[in-house]
């Protein structure tokens, strides 16, 4: 489901591409996906301003870039980041959960679904480049991957959801297990704490840290070359074996998880929670 | 079942409380408890002296406590303590395993399980301030709350089973598993290590060391004030959706591990050795 | 099944013995089992020169000897070493695996599961004292272990596999996990990475380095003297508690697993790249 790359065949764009570090797609605004034919490294730069804001569109957008990857024999790694100068991502866009349309806000959290179960169980190594704040569903992007190096010392990240009244869904906690240990984990979710990047290296919710966009490429670079001479086949499959048990439970509770989502979003009190907060965004806005 | 606490109603209680820290269960003398009514934090004492074994008595007083803080909604978090000078908990009453009356062991154990079951999924925060020695089900009560600070660095805190030759059930290990990783769990219950506060800190079975009870009351309400503004809901299903197969577990082979137990207590050669430990015990309080 | 030490009754052993660190399987070569009759402490020392590479008759002796420390109820703990001066254990023969015999192989692949699972699950307390380099199947037999002492600083040890083309199964996954957490073990796997002494000790997939041989076995009798005190009965049952997840998943999945190497062991590319290597290896030897 929800596979929208179908459409672009790989061997078809091979065919008219030039050398190296081209656009992929082209066409899609909303995420640039390149990739170094030498390397074979991609670079999928979320590019919704100002704060990539995580919208159906957005992550449609994601979701393609992934599979177009997925079906690159030539990809050897990818490196997923942010075009915007001081945000990697502002997580879920709220706007998807205000008054939402019953079809658009299931395709929005189907898509979401989608991505996580694309990029926490991808065939290739990933990495996210974290070049500026990421909360929420942004830490949760970072978190899927395999690697994490963050520009700091400015920036913070963390899976915050309790402080905005929202519990993160299972794979979220799946995903934060997959980087700090449980008890660390309770702690970070219970208490929604931000992270500065030297306490998110600190904890190991990041692994590196950067000066700017440029080195923190460069390290994830670093990081993928470590891939060099592993058989991809087999690297695939070591990854998988480890982390199936995570995909295993979304794949089969993909309606359940869908269900929480939707109920929480239609309760009354969340819609004026959306309300209040919108009006506020709105006045500070107009100042 | 053993919910102790439903004649007590919450709301008539608040209709005829004084200012705040008033007690909330005076009826019951082998557990204090209070709550600021300004906070809404508990604190749950345990007063069983001299060394605050777990009775069925004091194990009932708990679980009744622990049912009024999951009633009253103006609960925002709990302290675990003891009125010892100089033990937390001495952990479960020998005197309830040796020549046991069926009903009354079955009752004491299945009590146990009821504590750990409130206390582990407790909707509300919890600390233990732990001023004093905490072997055995005294470590258990305080690896259950989800915050430890412990006085020293003059005590000590371990699941210390297998050098009495018992067996810590399967949710004992879940206890420690959620404060510290397997490997530490594995070694520390294989060889039944005490630590001390300086070692317990290190490993992660402490979160925090204080000089004194005040000062361990003090860091524990601090802690407690990370969820000030943590919607309380959200955080209870958070803390819930992670500590879930744990709490499943037991509450689906609660019958299985009280016939292990039975079982266990049952044997010739552990009323044999209990019978000669108790005779050592009053040999030497003689002298 | 591939039990083998059934013909050897230990109490006939006992009473031919002379004092104290007698060969308890004098007959078998590739393995040599010593246990000291004073401590209890058994040492087992793989024996098959250069490398202890570990075919089918190597992996017979370490079941057989298992199983006699298993009937054994003197014994209070074992070590296990190598007899060569610069490796622990090279790991899986890859001559098993080169134009296999289908009757060879899987017992091959059965007797490893078989050594696993006598290993893992051992009711004694069990050290690896790494005295050399152990790669792949070496590090899982000190993985399998409750402790490891590596002498260094010059060797080196790691799941590979990846590097190798070869997929770790489950269980040497489970292995690895009992000693690091999930995070390092999904980064030292994918990555294939061989670590130093130090790096091992930093990151926990060793407890303690030695000097030498000697230190090694000194400091493993050191931790083994930690159950001096212990009920052995309590701390097998603890020991089985924790590790039975990991035991449960093989034993009910032999076949499967089984089934899985066979067919990774049958492709033609990989029976290709054996012999290539194993080329490359003769035109080595002969310069």
């Amino acid at each position: 489901m929800m596979n929208l790359s179908s459409r672009i065949r790989p061997s078809l764009l091979k065919a008219v591409a030039p050398a190296c570090a081209r656009a992929m797609s082209a066409d899609a605004k909303l995420v640039d996906l390149s990739i170094n034919e030498k390397t074979g490294i991609a670079t999928l730069t979320m590019n919704r301003p100002p704060v990539n804001s995580l919208n159906l569109e957005l992550l449609q957008g994601l979701s393609k870039a992934l599979q177009e990857l997925e079906d690159n024999r030539k990809c050897r790694g990818m490196i997923l980041t942010s075009s915007s100068p001081t945000v990697f991502s502002a997580g879920l866009d709220i706007m998807e959960m205000y008054k939402p349309k019953p079809d658009r806000v299931k395709a929005f959290w189907s898509t979401l679904q989608e991505v996580w179960l694309q990029l926490f169980g991808s065939s290739y190594p990933t990495v996210a480049a974290i070049n500026g704040h990421s909360p929420a569903g942004g830490c949760l992007l970072s978190l899927s991957c395999e690697y994490r190096v963050m520009v700091g010392p400015q920036y913070t990240i963390g899976l915050n959801e309790t402080k905005l009244g929202i519990v993160a869904p299972k794979w979220f906690m799946s995903s934060m297990l997959a980087a700090i240990p449980y008890r660390q984990t309770e702690l970070a979710l219970t208490t929604g704490r931000m992270f500065s990047t030297e306490e998110a290296l600190k904890i190991g919710l990041i692994d590196e840290v950067a000066t700017d966009k440029a080195d923190a490429i460069a390290k994830a670079e670093k990081f993928l070359g470590l891939f060099a001479k592993i058989h991809p086949v087999a690297r695939k499959l070591t990854k998988l074996n480890l982390r199936n048990d995570a995909l295993d439970w979304l794949q089969q509770n993909r309606e359940l998880d869908l269900n929480i989502f939707l109920s929480f979003v239609n309760q009354p009190i969340v819609q004026s929670s959306l309300e209040k907060y919108l009006e506020a965004l709105k006045n500070k806005q107009g100042k």
